[in-house]
């Protein structure tokens, strides 16, 4: 290695240990840390948030990157090239924003936050408004400083997809809306309606996690480089290549909540156990995009948890474990009341066929946003009249209507089409292994789940950050993104259970 | 304040975060962290030790403390004072070691470890005996270049014991044994005997953790800014001002081991969330020796939980929870039961009276180790024969000899003392603060513990590093240091459970 690559990487993975030891504050803060340790906890974060920023914007780093930009070094390693081409555009983006705006939107981020909260928590989006105004001046003034072709949304954009573009999740997005919209009219007027109570009798929580646990092992997640812990906000995070939480809740009454949530959170867990462990801290070791993340996720949990093979395999667990709950329920029964469908206020209890939509309704007013189209004050109905179009439902508060993310509040602009992307990403993926494998569906019933992972091994997980979302798409599955996979995926499901 | 105490405080609190991180990153690591984690975990941790160093070394804070020495700041202002005398004897100190030497340690700690470990675990002294002679060797530049004027032990005990000579404490010691080994052989001599058997029987792990939470709550340890865990060598931890952390371990067939740790344990978190929160950080806020530390562990742990008073209170709690166990077991047997003596091979399983002959032997090993008087070769030798003078067993193997610590693989030598003065202190303290407070248990026979705690607080946790041991241990009783308290102690409790 050049020396200048030798510094480059030295300096990226030192970063990545910084980086890793504040998502352990982090995890230990949302999972088990005394309620009267936070003050401190802030001080600890902040202390290491500030160094860690050191360590990246080290100017040091600029003069690395021409250096090697200049070397022989880039072009015959494969890894030295991505890893100087995606550190270059990351460092010459974040040169491009003013250090005093850095800091103002820092601190206008922890009082929006809090302002949120309390707005949240009295219905009163006034309270937030004047907040959200700062944060979206802030985040023009960001998108101006960085600088884009065609429109400021796509700057937002690339911090959570890198090299998407606005214009292509549109024109994706309207055709899955398109399509959307009559399936779940189809699907409410149906005279067929699978037993939902039966996932709101009683479900005894120690034996939730046991179970949880049970099916994160058989997907192939590995408790000996991770682990599963209780929180009020579930989340996966990575605090070392051999280290990955994941986080669920439990509802003795809720038995989709921990058990679907446990599979999603594993999804996320498999990917960054399946990265390149020795490109820890490297953009070749890195996740590729939250789209792709959120695909794996979306997969584990639906296309396998919520799929009939699946319970065909894993539904005898249930009986024993909960053996007076589940008795005379069979597994189709079972299987449709997982699956069961209906418009709601709120995305993070959406089911599978109307999430989307709630991503849609936010995509379009984060552009609306940004090009000047709806105000602040009108936030609120745009909302409202989205929710009455899209989903056919309307809510009295704004604590159920605009003021029910915490996105926005943490200037997390972009952030919301990555995960509507996951579920088109998924189904691509999930298509092509099949393909490639043969029988997905009947090695799930056998519980073989090997196969399926080791596809998505090679294909995703491996690839890191040196393909983009779409070269990834492109060379797994030959496609190019669509809403067509997922929806046929969705159709196939639903034909049977709601009998459409 | 004055511009040097100012960025000298700050200084010491920005080098106390980083050394709460680092207690994360080691508590983490040894209760709840996933296996294949471990290789990472220690870049995470000697990144941030690396930090640490940098901090604390910083040649700025010998211009501090010298600018601060020459200003009215440290006459006028009493913490002031104490925290410019503390600060600088400490920088004084380390900045007398070579760096060269420092470093030298520290990597041979790390060999000397494994080393350790696999020797014990072959019972194989000659494979760890050449590291140990390098550590001694190191340890003996250390003490020459720090500086001694009676001898080179007060230098290593210094680390644990500040103030401490080694000369009154051999004396106090000394008193200690001739009075240990007489009563160890008349309780040996006894007819009657307690009934051990019963500690013993079966006790169901997950009772046993609701029982040592439930006595650490009514002793006073603050579970709003603290946890309990599990993990294989219990200790307490603190990661910040409200975040203490105490670990124990569970046997089904061994009541004493997790509920009296746990009360060993929640003693010492008693102290360090008695310790002033607003100095977290610098002296004033800081234990004051690991003597001290170690009096308030065995204080809750023996003099309080192994009492007949505190069963009075809390054995129908275990009546309740063990009904089967304990079925015709009266609160006097089981009283006797955890009070059992019997000379052994194995510190760490010692009882109240044979504890601090265990002490005493490593207390005069590590002496004669330095002065010269006993080779690492003859080690093996001079510890068995001092368990067959002392406490009259003797152990076939090294492995529950001489190669049962930790200690020396790491370079803890004058360490071990403070262990045993840690019980003379708390006779001191115990018999103090039931003068002073009136009636301590009349008081645990009802279950109130707070009177006890309040003088704790006040005359040894509130004091912080402000005084030395022995400073506090007359302020707060009048007493000079004494084995008295002690033994009265001790004899007062078997009197009756042996009839001597």
């Amino acid at each position: 290695m050049s020396d200048a690559l030798t510094q480059l990487v030295n300096s990226s993975k030192e970063a990545a240990v910084l980086q890793s030891i504040e998502e352990l504050l982090n995890w230990d803060q949302r999972t088990l840390m005394p309620p009267k340790a936070a003050e401190y906890r802030a001080e600890q974060i902040t202390l290491l948030s500030g160094l860690l920023h050191e360590k990246i914007t080290d100017p040091r780093r600029g003069e690395w990157l021409k250096e090697l930009g200049e070397s022989e070094v880039v072009n015959s390693d494969e890894d030295a090239k991505v890893n100087h081409q995606r550190l270059l555009r990351q460092f010459e983006k974040e040169s491009k924003v003013p250090r005093k705006l850095v800091e103002e939107l820092s601190k206008t981020r922890v009082l929006a936050h809090e302002a949120w909260v309390e707005a949240r928590e009295k219905d009163d989006f006034s309270a937030f408004s004047a907040y959200l105004k700062t944060i979206v001046k802030l985040m023009q003034e960001k998108t101006q400083a960085i600088g884009f072709e065609t429109c400021a949304y796509d700057v937002l954009l690339d911090d959570y997809e890198p090299d998407a573009k606005s214009s292509e999740i549109t024109q994706v997005f309207a055709g899955l809306r398109d399509e959307l919209v009559p399936l779940i009219e189809a699907i409410q007027g149906s005279d067929k309606k699978p037993q939902s109570e039966i996932v709101s009798r009683d479900f005894d929580v120690e034996k939730q996690k046991e179970l949880g646990i049970l099916a994160a092992k058989q997907i192939g997640f590995d408790f000996d480089a991770g682990r599963l812990d209780t929180t009020h906000h579930p989340f996966c995070t990575t605090l070392g290549p051999n280290d990955c939480r994941i986080t669920t809740r439990y509802f003795k009454n809720h038995f989709n909540t921990a058990f679907f949530g446990t599979l999603h959170e594993a999804g996320h867990g498999l990917y960054e156990q399946g990265l390149r462990k020795d490109q820890f801290g490297l953009p070749t070791g890195e996740y590729c995009s939250l789209g792709i993340h959120e695909s794996q996720s979306r997969l584990w949990e639906n296309m396998v948890g919520r799929s009939l093979p699946f319970w065909n395999y894993f539904y005898s667990n249930l009986q024993s474990s909960f053996p007076e709950t589940l008795n005379e329920v069979d597994v189709q029964a079972f299987f449709g009341a997982v699956n069961q469908v209906e418009p709601s206020l709120i995305r993070v209890e959406a089911d599978e066929a109307t999430y989307s939509l709630h991503i849609i309704i936010r995509f379009e007013l984060e552009q609306e946003i940004f090009n000047g189209e709806v105000t602040i004050d009108d936030l609120p109905d745009a909302w409202r009249q989205k929710y009455a179009k899209y989903l056919g439902v309307s809510s009295e508060t704004d604590r159920d209507g605009v003021l029910q993310d915490v996105h926005w509040s943490e200037a997390l602009f972009g952030y919301f089409p990555t995960y509507a992307l996951g579920n088109l990403y998924a189904a691509h993926f999930f298509d092509a292994a099949d393909k490639a494998v043969g029988g997905l569906n009947a090695q799930m019933e056998r519980g073989e789940f090997e196969p399926l992972l080791s596809w998505l091994r090679q294909h995703v997980h491996q690839v890191g950050k040196s393909r983009s979302a779409t070269e990834i798409l492109v060379a797994a599955t030959g496609d190019n993104l669509s809403h067509t996979p997922f929806m046929d995926y969705l159709r196939k499901k639903y034909a049977d259970i709601y009998d459409i």
